[in-house]
């Protein structure tokens, strides 16, 4: 890690930055698999994955019957682990629809919002040693909540043609009933254009390598939505004498764990604090067994020491964390001056694991400074708002000289007429 | 108005497409526009003003001084009309708020949501011979109700290096006080990433030709989100027996006077109140000052009858319109069958231009199909969603084990230690 002593605010531009990766070769490809993708469908998907991955996938779709026995395939624990954390993320996103509200504008005007789901949404989640099924947890639960009445999922198989039964139970709580053995930049492609096997999709969710991501952005050019630009995962701990300094460490490894290119950071009003912190750090991460990935990280990783807590804040803002851990006396300060941040835990007993797996919050989040402007996925992530209003003649009465006189300042005459003839119409 | 009937589900793909217009030129320019400004800032800010609109701005920015007197220079009338529409924007837009609910998970697990708003905003106004003050209103109104710290405007100058006092007077009331005379990519570039006059945002809204709406998609390579892809406008009208076929041809008429690439569509079961509007039609649009405009949109427009009711409610959903009037016996039915519009409006006596000036609601909206999975910009628009987590040690307790086999089961074993060495510590 390196250590910053009280930066000057003109270094904090680079402090906020995230390692950096170049991307230009990744565009070609995709832009390359996009085009075979669209013009050759399921014939090309299979091509890329004997190409890229050596797996020869005869086979695209899940059997419904594999999906549906998966659970005799997993742990009693791990099932049981599942469930409690379906439950949990379900009652939080559940608690986030919202009721629809009239308006009366004035008499005779009345406007209001209805929420309808994306009926048509994909998944992406990445294959590799380790499922992640949890990220099919944290996209399924709200898309069942918003009811969204088309939903599938691609993760590339393993050499044995197979998605392993963890991510197969998770779609099976989640009502993911169509599961596509497809990754890369190719599943991406297949659900932008839709192939023989696969559906078309209007958003598309989910992690993945550069190629994936890259290939998110670049559906954006065939009308496909997405969740939001990724990048590497990231956490930020704010800490203060208060704080225990083996728990800031074990948080901090367990962000670092992540990918080689994962940014930890450590921002505390306390020298002893961070010395500590350091000291846990070497003591705490010899016994894991990702310890490569985290000696990579912890290289692009910082600690920043602040005296003042309000610049200490004012960069936390700027640097808009994915996750962060507010583990200082004054919690209800930090929060208030808080700004931008992906998910935020607080105090002693909050480790971002919790958020990551069980309590019910979402993990699907901005990185990369993203935070400033985007939210993280939420139920709302699979609904769109539509704007209603019915005026009656009284009503419209009431408004009609003031569009006429707007319709006419903005040079639009018909559009004064679409009132004129209404107010002016003498049989109604 | 081409004249469809009846038509078979596999005929629907080809009539839900709208107008096309290829860009692959503007691709070039704009990229090139953002490598200028990215180097020169002001310098190529006034460079392409010159070389595009053929104005010299020395000064980029308008003085405050201008914004606060544009009052002196609109009519009394017109003062009124927008000071109307704000009140009623103003209002819908604060009802879009959402209080805080904190959630409790389990015993010693709580969730919540909290809105931030996003600081730096951006908003893009076009200029030509009709000022488009209506939409600084859709725009401010909603960043003043979110709080947006920094609102910045850019549009066009004319001739006289001016801005029009309308939409000068529009800033003023939503305290929009950094307003810039640069117009098209290169008023997306300076956006993007700062000049020395004109500041970096993280987000920009508004629309423009083409070469703005390129600019804009272009600007999230760089880090900066948009309110929505953009297209050219539209309407969608389903009418029965009881709509009035002078009101419903006048709000056709409103809308095609938008542009030529603008598409109007008539959806009826009533092939008498078809023929009917194409009378009124030929009619009414002989007054209207933009006849030219209007008859060249109208030849990418079509009615369209169905037999069955169900048959036309699908048909639209699939359209997915940015404008849709409901003017037929059964409202509640289509409404409740609706799955996919921007905006409705509802009756004999909601015409369109009711939304796009003064009723409240907002008239920034998805067009293209894009409402299948966009929402149009709404107050909320101008947040982000924060999530929050706080767990007393009983709570963590109890999720702790599941927890540390989900983790586990993930490969990440620093994910469990987090977890384990809060759980396992007699000291606490």
């Amino acid at each position: 890690m390196i250590n910053v002593l009280n930066p000057n605010k003109s270094d904090w531009k680079s402090l906020v930055k995230r390692p950096y990766f170049n991307n230009k070769s990744i565009v070609k490809t995709v832009s390359e698999v996009f085009k075979n993708v669209k013009k050759n469908g399921d014939a090309s998907i299979k091509n890329y994955t004997f190409k890229f991955d050596k797996i020869k996938n005869d086979v695209i779709k899940v059997e419904k019957k594999i999906i549906f026995e998966s659970e005799s395939r997993i742990s009693k624990d791990l099932k049981n682990a599942i469930d409690l954390a379906f439950k949990n993320i379900y009652k939080f996103h559940s608690s986030q629809v919202i009721t629809k509200k009239k308006i009366q504008i004035q008499d005779g005007i009345h406007c209001w919002q209805e929420k309808r789901p994306i009926n048509n949404v994909g998944f992406y989640i990445p294959g590799g040693t380790a499922p992640l099924f949890s990220t099919v947890l944290m996209l399924g639960i709200p898309s069942l909540i918003a009811k969204c009445s088309n939903k599938i999922l691609c993760s590339p198989p393993n050499k044995n043609l197979e998605i392993s039964p963890e991510i197969l139970y998770a779609c099976k709580v989640c009502g993911i009933k169509d599961v596509f053995m497809v990754g890369g930049a190719q599943a991406i492609a297949a659900m932008t254009f839709g192939t023989e096997s696969i559906p078309k999709v209007d958003k598309i969710f989910g992690p993945g390598n550069q190629y994936v991501t890259e290939a998110k952005q670049y559906s954006m050019n065939f009308g496909i939505s997405i969740d939001m630009p990724a990048g590497p995962s990231e956490l930020l701990i704010l800490a203060d004498n208060s704080a225990n300094p083996k728990y800031v460490a074990a948080d901090l490894l367990s962000q670092a764990e992540h990918g080689i290119d994962s940014q930890v950071v450590l921002v505390s009003n306390s020298k002893n604090l961070i010395d500590q912190v350091s000291k846990e750090l070497n003591i705490q991460k010899n016994s894991l067994s990702r310890l490569k990935i985290i000696n990579k990280s912890l290289e692009n990783s910082k600690s920043i020491f602040f005296k003042s807590i309000d610049d200490a804040i004012e960069f936390i803002n700027e640097y808009a964390p994915e996750h962060y851990i507010i583990n200082v006396e004054n919690e209800e300060y930090c929060i208030s001056n808080l700004s931008s941040a992906g998910s935020v835990f607080i105090g002693n007993y909050t480790p971002e694991s919790a958020g990551d797996y069980a309590s019910g919050t979402n993990h699907t989040l901005p990185t990369n400074g993203y935070a400033k402007q985007y939210s993280g996925v939420n139920t709302d992530s699979f609904f769109k708002t539509i704007t209603f209003q019915k005026i009656s003649k009284r009503g419209l009465n009431s408004i009609s000289s003031a569009i006429q006189t707007m319709a006419l300042s903005e040079g639009l005459d018909a559009h004064k007429q679409a009132v004129s003839i209404r107010t002016n119409d003498d049989e109604n």
